[in-house]
Formats: structure tokens, sequence, C-alpha cells
């Protein structure tokens, strides 16, 4: 296959230059003249709601997504009542930033009952459903790498968030492919395939060996195993052809300068993706 | 559920006391009236094949399971046969343990192709198989999770493990269930029953958190999230009623002393598996 040879549908996640705030990452966005950024809501709350939107439109940038909604399950019907209002104003968020897609986290069970934490969640996406609808937001269901499953998200394959998203219509609710929570399943290509549709979003970092940590294991695209141009083809295959997310948690980058993060971004989105 | 309240199906892994020589281990078992072990092979290496029979038979041990075959793929012939022959090794020194079962690690992909990793793995027990019946030892698929599927195993989930072993006869091949592995598996339990008879083990410890490390992470049952009753009650079902092995990775139990760590051991085997 031909290499992307272009940064169209690069998305620089903030995320990725955590250090910096969010002017300093539009900024480096621009100079850079990488067209998408993805937001976290911490980001965003930090510089404030309407100077966020502000720095981002004139900068020309589009949101691929806001990150993020979900965190579901509780122990009680008011805490979970609780996570369905701060899940409203992250879709109120998403809308005022012009990001067409939320996406969810699903959260942790809050106890050893596993399946019971797995029912929360499809029951607060429906409670959820209505109102982001109502707003013209996409929920993106993003499942996460099982070894998050005791502290992040119940949801950890994408055969699960599948399963949830088909109870909407494609304009409602999909998942998230992030290659770095995926790779290693056996269903994977089967799982894109069925996703045909209802991809919302594709984020790409790769998987460094030997792994360092849970959190902070993740690498630049080509430091890892993840065949990431596979993948990539796969989730085309299943018709998405919108903004490619780079999202890394890694404590080498973030020490790096903005724009230096922003050169290596570029460099390895072209090769490697 | 009533708790177990009997040890009589403890089987104490030697590496949940890695600091300690197969000797002492062996001591520390007659001591704790602990009637099954798990052998490694690089601790029997270390006292020598036949002092570790001889020590393991004297002290009226049996042996669950002997760690560990496996690491099939490989980037060449050559070296896929090499493997080979080093499982062939381990099985005559399963059998010369007096062990039923040898546990495969199945190995990570030589490269970013995990798909044909897979497939040599698949290769690999069907080319080790005629040599395995022939000793009488038993292969049991372990599935590890997700997290070491760059390192250590490719075969990620039951559902992989379960395809593997029913190409052959239960008396040949099965599974081990180590519940840190896959206690996160949306399809745990359905997988769990579809592996009636020929379910070859059950592995207990915890799922710490905050999870400190991917390796070292491991707790002692109780101190994690890990519904152990509920899954131990699905192995049952699904027709398991052999040793369950203790099998911890964790550097504070590691620094406890033996006779200790034996203690809180059986302890907590009764409180909560």
């Amino acid at each position: 296959m031909e290499p992307m040879q272009t940064i169209e549908r690069l998305s620089f996640n903030q995320i990725t230059a955590d250090r910096l705030s969010l002017p300093e990452v539009v900024d480096c966005c621009a100079r850079a003249e990488v067209p998408w950024i993805a937001l976290w809501r911490h980001k965003v709350a930090e510089t404030g709601l309407a100077e966020s939107k502000r720095l981002v439109q004139n900068a020309g940038l589009r949101v691929s997504s806001l990150c993020r909604g979900g965190m579901f399950p509780a122990a009680t019907a008011a805490e979970r009542q609780a996570r369905i209002d701060d899940n409203r104003r992250a879709v109120d968020e998403a809308a005022e930033l012009g990001a067409e897609v939320l996406v969810l986290v699903c959260g942790p069970a809050p106890d050893k009952d596993i399946a019971a934490a797995r029912q929360m969640v499809e029951d607060g996406i429906a409670q959820l459903m209505p109102y982001a609808q109502s707003c013209g937001i996409k929920l993106g269901i993003e499942p996460l790498h099982p070894m998050y499953a005791a502290e992040r998200s119940v949801i950890n394959t994408l055969a699960q968030a599948n399963t949830i998203a088909e109870q909407y219509s494609p304009e409602q609710c999909g998942v998230v492919v992030d290659a770095f929570h995926v790779w290693w399943d056996p269903e994977l290509y089967a799982q894109i395939s069925r996703a045909s549709g209802r991809i919302l979003g594709f984020h790409v970092s790769d998987w460094i060996v030997p792994t360092p940590d849970l959190l902070m294991g993740r690498g630049m695209m080509g430091d890892g195993v993840i065949d990431l141009r596979r993948i990539r083809s796969a989730v085309e295959a299943a018709g998405y052809h919108g903004p490619i997310e780079v999202e890394i948690f890694n404590r080498t980058i973030w020490d790096m300068s903005g724009d230096d993060v922003f050169a290596l971004t570029k460099d390895r989105f072209i090769k490697h993706v």
C-alpha cells in the first residue's frame, strides 16, 4: 500500500502534548498546518469554553472529537444520575465547540460485579441518547484495552461497543477504534467490518515493547508492534474516511517542545499510518 | 455460597515464592500441609530434575502442573523447530515429575503479523501433540491477558484457547483458566461453559487497583476486584474439580518469608476462593 503522504486527515489529540495549554496547542496546530484537533474537557475548562471555541475557530481548526463522556457505573442511583448530568454538560460543550462526536470512556465497576456495571453503561447511554440527539452530537463508544477494565472502562472489546451501538441509528451512536486498545483482539477485523457505517473515529499510537507502564506506555507510531496500516485499511474499508487522531500518553513525548512533538507526529503519521 | 473451608485442592505455584529454591518451597508445603505444588522449569533445572522429583515425592506432594511449554512463534522454520524440541524436553520433565499437565504460554509474534503468529501456535501444538500424548502429558493452553500479547502470548482469550483445544480429545489437550488473565472477558462464563470437560487447571490471584505494573501487579486473593468465587463456581459447573493453583507475581509477597506467604495464602484461599 502507498503511504498516505498527506496530513489532511491528521487530528492532534491535545493529550499528546499534555503540558501545553489549549491556546498553546492551537498555536502549534496552526504553525504545523495540522487541520484537526481533539480536545479534552479539563483543558477546555482551564481556558474557558467560549475562549476555547474562539481560539479554535480563529485558527481555522476543526474539532474531531471531545474527550470524554461516559463513566456511567456507580454504586447508587443518585450517583449514576449525577454522571448523566455531567454527560449532558459534556454534550453541551461538544456542541458549542463544533465537535460532532463525544467520545465515551464508559467507566469501571463500583464493585466486583462487572456484568452489572456493563448493564449500567447500556442504561446510561440509553438515558443520555435523547439529549445528545437533540444537540446533534453523536456518541462514540470507545472500547478500552482490557488492562483498564478495573479502573477506566468495562467496555473492553469492539464487539461490546458494536452490540451497544447497534441499538441506535448510525446518526446517533457509533464506535471509536483506537488501535492501542484493540490491536490484540482476535476478532478485530471481523468487528471493524461489523461496524461498517458507524465508525465515528480512528485513533492511532503504538504499543511499545517492553511495555513500561499501563497508562504511560503508549508510543509514537512506528515505535511499536501495531500494524497500523492494516488497521487503517480495514477502517477505511468499513467506510470511515474522517479525521485520524494521534493520541499518546507518554512522558518522553510530553517532555518534548510542542513544535518538536508536532514535527515528529506529522513525520510518523505519513510514514506509518 | 459457603466458603471452601479446606485446603484440599490448594496448589502452591512456586513462582509465588520466587526467592525460594525448590527444596525450600517443598519444605514450606510440607510444614503448611499444602497437598499440591506447581513447578517451573527453571527452578527444577536449578535443583536438578532427579533431585526435584525425589524431594517432591518424599514430601508426599502432588504436582498440579509444570510451567511452561509454548513460545511457538519464531521468525524462521529452524527457530520454530528449536522451540518444538524444547517443548519435547518440557514434556519429558513433566512426565518425570508426575505432572499430568504441561501449561502452554504460547509466545509472542516475531513481527507485526499477529495473525500469522497465531497460526504458528496452532501448528506448533499440532506438531508437539503426538509426543505429548505418547508420554501421557496433557497440553493445557493458558490464555494470557491481552496486555501480554506483544511480549508473552498471542493467545489472549479463552475463546481462542477453546478453538485450538477442541481440535483434540480432552485427554490430549485442554485449557487453563487463570482468573487474572480472563476476569475482564465479556465472554468469560460462556467460554468456561464451552470448555466443559476440558479444563485442565484453575489459577487464582487478584487484580489490584490501582494496578502498579504489568507483570508484578498481581495481588493476593481478596486484595483486588476479581469475583473469584463466581469464577470458581463456573469452573466447577464445567466439571473441573482438580487442584487450584495460587500463582502470584508480586514483589511485596516475594519479600515475605516462605512460611508467612504460605500462612497468608491458606487464609485467603479459604476466605476468597
